[in-house]
């Protein structure tokens, strides 16, 4: 089978891999029909995070199933499923607690799912806990499946944030970064109910999709006088700030916005060496509150607004490719020409 | 009068001051009968922070009020008083909110108390806000003023620290530090109701009084060993930490003994330029909330169990100066010969 796989920094192939098989009564195999590429993905693509040369990449799977281990009960061959970015089990006590990206027999794709969700087929570990199931009545409608694939991690991410910076209904909420997270962070948080939404990024085209989301008002400044931006719109500080980036400057700008004794919910990955930032938290009294999303316990909720159409991340994908056409995929979210690439798959 | 003042690294000089005046009409001037040396002080005594020479220094300070301006109604001459390490007016947003530490109209000692608390008489501003009185059957029983002391600071920053963790009946608790604060915060930890705490440093002696004041587990290790042990002693880790001390070390200790979905309350000042924690933080979903401690939203509470003998931190008290012998409390505190230094004043 065709597999993307990296092999240094800018350097993705499409190379043939052996197809993945059963291992365990727990893993499911999928044939994968659509998938993206992550502004995860580009920290090792830019060199800026270590990778084994020649390992498979992607972890945003949808499918169809193919086989199933023994013990695998939620779903079974023919059905629709999409995952997370973690693999969990469902069963201990983090997956019980809604904390699936801690679960103690899970992990990430790639070291723990034997493969890369950029690819034909996938081996899925614990597929009882970790797909998640598309209805049937539902399962080939093109434009809800492109609807839902976000929901694989960057919808249930922003959606993260915006819990984690405690957004209720009436709330007035910032959202630093216009990546996708970042935009769907503006679309969870006016789903929790947020009243105003302030988006903070630095590319208009991105902004406007931040506005088509529901963002109230949008501050394209940069460095102090985008603080003082967005503490004029909130007189001075917003309660909820939902961090997108993870970078440095982004977690100095949230720490600079939250106002005393507000909340921010980060969840980039954090690429940051100085601890600038934690001087104004600490004085502004704020939580700092965040982590990998626990996709799998936000999917089913999300899923159901998808279909019932009062959720539609789609417009983040502005670029679609094939398989083949991975690294061209890669190449336009580097140079920021694509806000996210869907990877579609022949079916 | 005579006041403490800081004359750079190392140096504390006891100097004649002019006595401080009403100069607005919601002042009060107090005469200080007790104040104290913090742990915070120490960080510009070691040449850590700025501080301005010549300045005067403290900010712990119990006494009885001499005068007051036109508009003070919450206390008169002849009340017993103590005050919080920050000035707040009990009125704005914050103060409203529980947060008197971002107050808009008030500050911190020194800039903006006009003087500070480690001298013969102080004035203090928004006094209406600012000051708690002790009630009068308490207000001359010395036993009791010593115990009320260290709710101007460390005892309500340690419980600031288990609030900010919250910590709840039954739970377990880590407490990073045997500083005065980390003792109060396991004090706090108790109060609130922790079956288990856990109290993690470096000192034998403090570690004797962290026993004496409820901790059922004491770890002395240090780096990784310390890390291990607490996590053993807690199955992976603890629900509820409290990191009281605010450098690089504590604070990747407290993001590495967290449980994945735990809380950290922090509150030492921190004096930290690595973000090492924050990767440890963030793959364990860990809440992260503090600041400088809303004492004076704290003050009655923790005053009524004090005074119904329920709780007595006066133990942190290991040396005891008069005014003219500060400087030698912040030797023995630099020394770690003393917990923490009572100062007391001729009443």
């Amino acid at each position: 089978m065709k597999a993307a796989t990296y092999h240094g920094p800018g350097e993705i192939r499409i190379e043939e891999r052996p197809e993945p098989e059963l291992e365990d009564p727990k893993d499911a195999i999928i044939r994968v029909t659509h998938t993206a590429i992550c502004g995860s993905d580009l920290w090792f693509y830019r060199g800026e995070e270590e990778h084994e040369p020649g390992s498979p990449v992607g972890h945003e799977p949808m499918g169809i199933v193919e086989e199933v281990g023994e013990e695998v009960r939620h779903v079974q061959p023919g059905d629709r499923v999409f995952a997370p970015f973690a693999i969990s089990c469902g069963e201990c006590e983090f997956c019980r607690k809604g904390l699936h990206t801690s679960c103690v027999n899970g992990g990430f794709w790639g070291p723990h799912g034997g493969g890369g969700a950029q690819a034909e087929k996938l081996r899925v570990p614990l597929a009882n806990g970790t797909l998640v199931r598309v209805p049937e009545r539902y399962a080939d409608d093109e434009e809800t499946l492109e609807s839902l694939l976000p929901l694989t991690d960057v919808m249930a991410t922003g959606h993260h944030a915006a819990v984690s910076a405690d957004v209720g209904a009436g709330d007035t909420a910032v959202v630093i970064g216009d990546g996708a997270v970042g935009l769907c962070g503006v679309l969870a948080a006016k789903r929790l109910g947020a009243e105003r939404v302030i988006a903070m990024g630095h590319h208009e085209d991105r902004l406007d999709i931040a506005q088509e989301f529901g963002a109230t008002d949008v501050v394209s400044a940069r460095g102090e006088e985008a603080v003082e931006e967005a503490r004029a719109l909130t007189n001075g500080g917003a309660n909820h700030v939902l961090e997108c980036v993870g970078a440095a400057s982004s977690l100095e700008t949230a720490a600079e916005v939250v106002r005393p004794g507000g909340n921010v919910g980060y969840v980039g990955v954090p690429h940051v060496e100085s601890a600038a930032f934690l001087a104004p938290l600490f004085y502004s009294n704020a939580s700092f509150t965040g982590g990998p999303a626990p996709v799998r316990n936000y999917a089913e909720d999300l899923m159901d607004d998808v279909l019932q159409g009062t959720l539609d991340p789609s417009p983040i994908f502005t670029k679609t490719v094939d398989l083949d056409r991975v690294p061209e995929g890669y190449r336009a979210m580097d140079e920021r020409e694509a806000v996210k690439v869907m990877v579609k798959l022949d079916e």
